[in-house]
C-alpha cells in the first residue's frame, strides 16, 4: 500500500477544504454575522495539517484502485469530520453527531437534515450548508486531480473511486483535462441557473445557495418548505435545472464540440428523458383531482418527479399527502437515479438499462436457443467486465439496504419510514416518506440509527465500494503495518 | 415447437388431475356431505378432455427448453382453472376470481387466502384446498416424469422448468427414477408427519390436512386461527416438519444412500439452518418480553421463523403485533426463501450463497488486484453459466417485484400492505403484514389487484422464466401458426 501517497492526497483535501471554508467567513463578512468567526479557525486548523502532510512530496506516485478506493473514503471521511466543526462549535447545531450528520448529508448532496428549522440558521452556516452540496456534488478529488499534477495512470484509479456510474468516462485522454472540463461546465451552469433566480425573483443569497444545491443535486434548501412558497416560474426554473444536472455530463462535452446529434442519441440520456417523462405523466393525471388546474398538477409533479429522479430532494408539495399510486412511483424513481457521470445519485440509468437488456437477452436465449448476441450500449459492445460489475453494484446494493433496514429497524419506527429514511440515504436524495416525508426531517431517529444512515450517504455517494474496501481487515492491516510502499 | 407434445403433455396433466379431484369425492363420502357431488363432474370433465388430448401420440417426443418453459406455466394455469371449478360450482366461493385466487394460491403453496372464515367451508373442500399443496409442492409435472414414459434428455427441460433452484439436480442419470426418488421421500415425510400429529392430539382430517400443508410449504390450514390455538408439542412438530421440507431433498436422498456426512456438509443446508438459528434467537430475545415465559417466546420465534423461511405461511401468533425488528427480520426471510430442491419458495438460500460469495469475490479483486480464485461451492467450481443465471434471476425479480408493487398501488393501499401483499405471493409465502397480516385475509383487494397476485404466485412457484417465456410474442405466433413440428 502505497502510504506517502494517502498521506499526501488526504494533505491535499486538508488544504482545499482549508480554502473553501474562507467562503462562508467572506459571507458572514457581508451579512455581519459575528459568529461566522468560527470558520476561521477551523479553516486555519485544515490549512496547517495540509500543510504538515503534504511538506515531504511522496516517494512513488503509482496508485492502483485499492489506493484509490482506500483515499476516497478517507477524504470524505476527514472532509466530513472538518466540514462539521464550524456547525458545532458554533452552538448553531450543538451536538456532534447531528452536525456531522449534515455535513455528511451535505457533501454526499443527500440533503437529509436534522434541523428542525432551517431558517433558525444563520446565513453562513446556511451558506456553508449549500455549499457542501456544490463541492460534493462533482466531487472534491475530481478537483484536486483538475489542480494537482499527478503521474498518468495511477490518476485514474482516484477518478474511478469517486465518479459514479458502473465504467469511467474520460472525456478526453488526459485526466487532468477531463477533470477541468467537467468543472468548467459545472460551474457555467451553476452560475446560469443563478442568475436566472435572481432575474425571477430570488434574493441574491437564496438564488446562490438554491443554485448550488440544484447543481449538486443535494437538496438543502434556505426556507422550511423548501420550495413550496416559491412562484412557479422559480419552480419551473429549478425543475429544469435539476433535470439538465441529472444528464451525463459527456452529453454536454460532445454538445460543447459540436456534437448534439451524438449526445441526444445518447441511449442513457433518452432512457432517463423517457422515464421522466412517463412518471410525469401518471402523477400528473393522478395529482390534478387535488390541485385546481391540470397547469398546477404539471409544476409540481414536474419538480417532484425532477427533485426525486435526480436525487436532489427539493419538494414543491408535500407528495406524502399524495395517493399511493404517486408515492410508490416516487419510491421506484429514488432506486433509478439519475444519469452516470452525472452529479446525482441513485442506482443510475445506465446500470438499469443494462439491466433491462440482460434480462431480454436472456429472455431471448430461452426462445432461440441458438444466437446469442454480445449487449451493446450506443451502438459498442458492452464489455463483460462492465456487466459483471453491474450485477455485482445491484447484489452489493441489496446487501447493504436490506443490513441497514435491519439496523434502523431496532429503532421501531414503521416499515414506510425506515425503508425509505434508507433509501433516501443511500440514494442520496433527502426526504422519504411518513416520518421522514418532505415536511419533516431526520432529527427525532437516536445516534446509532444516524450513524447507520451516515454510512449509507457516503456509501451511496463513493458507490459502495471503496467503504466497503476501507472497512476490510486486510487493508487496516496495511495501513498500520506498512509491508510495501514507503510510509 | 413441438406443438403436439405440448398438448400431449396437458392432455396427461388434466388425466392426473382428474384423478385427484376424486379423491376430495371420497372425503365427502366419508363425512357424508352432499355438496362433495360437485367434484364428479369436474373430474370426469377433466379426464374426458385428457383421454381426447392424449389419444393421439405425438409425433416427436424432442423438447426443448422453451417447450419446457410453456408446457409448465400452461399446465399449471389449466391445473388452477380446472382446479377451483369445485368451489365456484358448489357456490362454497362464489366468485370465480376468489376460487381461481385460492386455488393458485394453493397449487403455487402459497397459502394466501380470500376467505375470511376457513371453517365455513366444508371438509372436501378443505381437504382439496390443502391438497393442492401437496400436489403443487414437489410439482405436477415431477409427477408426470415418475409415471410417463418420456424420450431421454428431453424430459429434463420439464423438470428444470419445474423444479426450483438454480441448476437441476439430477439424483440419479435418470429423469424417471430422480422424480419417483423424490416422490418417495415427500410420500414418506408427509405421513411420519401425519402420524405425529395424530399421536398427539389431532383429529385425522385436521392432521392430514396440516401434513399437506406443511409438505408443501403452503400454509392453508383448517382452522380460522392457523396454529394459535394447538398445543406447543403440536406446533412444535410443525415447526420441525417445517424446516425438514425447506432443506434439499439431496440431502435426504444422501442420507438414504449412507452418505450423512455428506448432506450435513452441503453449503446450503448449512447456510439455511444457520439463518434459522439466527433469526430465532434475534427473535426469542425481542419477543420474550411480550410472552410470559423464555419457552413460550423460543416456540413461537422458531415456528414463525420456520413458517416464513420455509414460505409455509403458518402462525402460531400474530407477529403483525410483534416489534418492528422482529416484523423486518421475518420480511427479510421472506426473500432468502428456503433451500433449491425443496418443496419451499422465495430466492433459494443457494442464489444467496452464491450473491454473497460473489460479493466477496468482487471485494477480493479491489483488494488483491489479481489472483482471481474461481467461485466453490461444495468443493467444486461453480460454472460461469450458473453465477450469470443467479445474476438474471435477481434482476428479473426485482422487475417483477417492482412492476407488481407499481400495479398493486393503484388500489391505494400503505406501503407496507403493499410491499408485503407482492413479497409474501412472489415468494410463495401467504401471509405479509399490516392490512395482509397473519389474522387477515386477501379479500378485500379489487379484481385487479388479484389477477396481479396470482401472476406473482405462479411466477414465484415457476422460478419467473416459464410464465415470462409464455407471455412473448414469439412464442404466441409459434404456439398458434405452427411452422416446426407437428400439431
Amino acid at each position: 500500500m502505497n502510504r506517502s501517497m494517502i498521506r499526501f492526497v488526504l494533505g491535499s483535501v486538508l488544504k482545499i477544504e482549508g480554502v473553501l471554508l474562507i467562503l462562508p467567513f467572506l459571507i458572514a463578512l457581508l451579512h455581519r454575522e459575528k459568529i461566522g468567526l468560527w470558520f476561521l479557525p477551523v479553516a486555519a486548523g485544515a490549512l496547517l495539517f495540509g500543510f504538515l502532510l503534504t511538506i515531504k512530496k511522496p516517494a512513488s506516485t503509482v496508485f492502483y484502485l485499492k489506493e484509490g478506493c482506500v483515499c476516497t473514503a478517507m477524504s470524505w471521511i476527514i472532509m466530513s469530520v472538518v466540514g462539521c466543526l464550524p456547525f458545532c462549535l458554533s452552538g448553531e447545531i450543538p451536538s456532534f453527531t447531528d452536525a456531522l450528520f449534515e455535513t455528511v448529508s451535505g457533501f454526499t448532496t443527500t440533503g437529509a437534515s436534522i434541523l428542525t428549522s432551517v431558517e433558525a440558521l444563520s446565513k453562513c452556516m446556511l451558506f456553508w450548508r449549500s455549499f457542501t452540496h456544490w463541492v460534493g456534488g462533482m466531487g472534491v478529488l475530481v478537483f484536486l486531480l483538475a489542480i494537482v499534477p499527478m503521474s498518468g495512470g495511477s490518476n485514474i484509479n482516484l477518478m474511478r473511486a469517486e465518479s459514479p456510474g458502473p465504467s469511467v468516462g474520460k472525456l478526453v485522454p488526459k485526466i487532468k483535462a477531463t477533470a477541468r472540463i467537467l468543472y468548467v461546465i459545472y460551474f457555467v451552469l451553476t452560475f446560469i441557473e443563478f442568475v436566472l433566480l435572481m432575474i425571477f425573483g430570488m434574493s441574491p443569497f437564496e438564488a446562490i445557495c438554491s443554485a448550488m444545491g440544484t447543481a449538486g443535486t443535494g437538496g438543502f434548501g434556505v426556507l422550511n418548505d423548501s420550495f413550496v412558497s416559491y412562484t412557479p416560474t422559480l419552480q419551473w426554473i429549478v425543475t429544469i435545472f435539476m433535470i439538465l444536472f441529472g444528464v451525463n455530463f459527456n452529453a454536454y462535452y460532445l454538445i460543447i464540440f459540436h456534437q448534439a446529434g451524438k449526445a441526444f442519441k445518447m441511449e442513457e440520456v433518452r432512457a432517463y428523458l423517457g422515464v421522466i417523462i412517463v412518471a410525469v405523466t401518471i402523477l400528473m393525471f393522478d395529482t390534478v383531482k387535488i390541485y385546481d388546474s391540470f397547469f398546477t398538477a404539471l409544476t409540481h409533479s414536474s419538480f417532484q418527479v425532477a427533485s426525486i429522479i435526480t436525487t436532489t430532494g427539493f419538494a414543491s408539495a408535500d407528495f406524502d399527502t399524495w395517493s399511493q399510486t404517486s408515492r410508490t412511483v416516487l419510491v421506484v424513481l429514488m432506486f433509478i437515479g439519475a444519469c452516470a457521470g452525472s452529479t446525482g445519485g441513485g442506482i443510475k440509468v445506465s446500470r438499469f438499462i443494462l439491466a433491462v437488456k440482460t434480462f431480454f437477452k436472456e429472455i431471448g436465449g430461452y426462445i432461440h436457443s441458438k444466437s446469442i448476441k454480445k449487449l451493446t450500449m450506443d451502438g459498442k459492445p458492452v464489455e463483460h467486465e462492465v456487466l459483471r460489475s453491474v450485477n455485482v453494484y445491484f447484489l452489493t446494493f441489496m446487501f447493504i439496504f436490506t443490513t441497514s433496514l435491519l439496523l434502523v429497524s431496532i429503532e421501531g419506527h414503521d416499515l414506510t419510514t425506515n425503508f425509505t429514511a434508507v433509501a433516501a440515504t443511500i440514494n442520496n436524495i433527502g426526504p422519504g416518506l411518513s416520518m421522514v416525508g418532505p415536511t419533516c426531517n431526520f432529527a427525532f431517529f437516536n445516534t446509532f440509527t444516524k450513524y447507520v444512515l451516515m454510512f449509507d450517504m457516503l456509501a451511496g455517494r463513493l458507490e459502495l465500494f471503496p467503504l466497503l474496501i476501507l472497512l476490510t481487515p486486510p487493508v487496516w492491516k496495511e495501513l498500520l503495518h506498512p509491508t510495501s510502499g514507503k510510509a
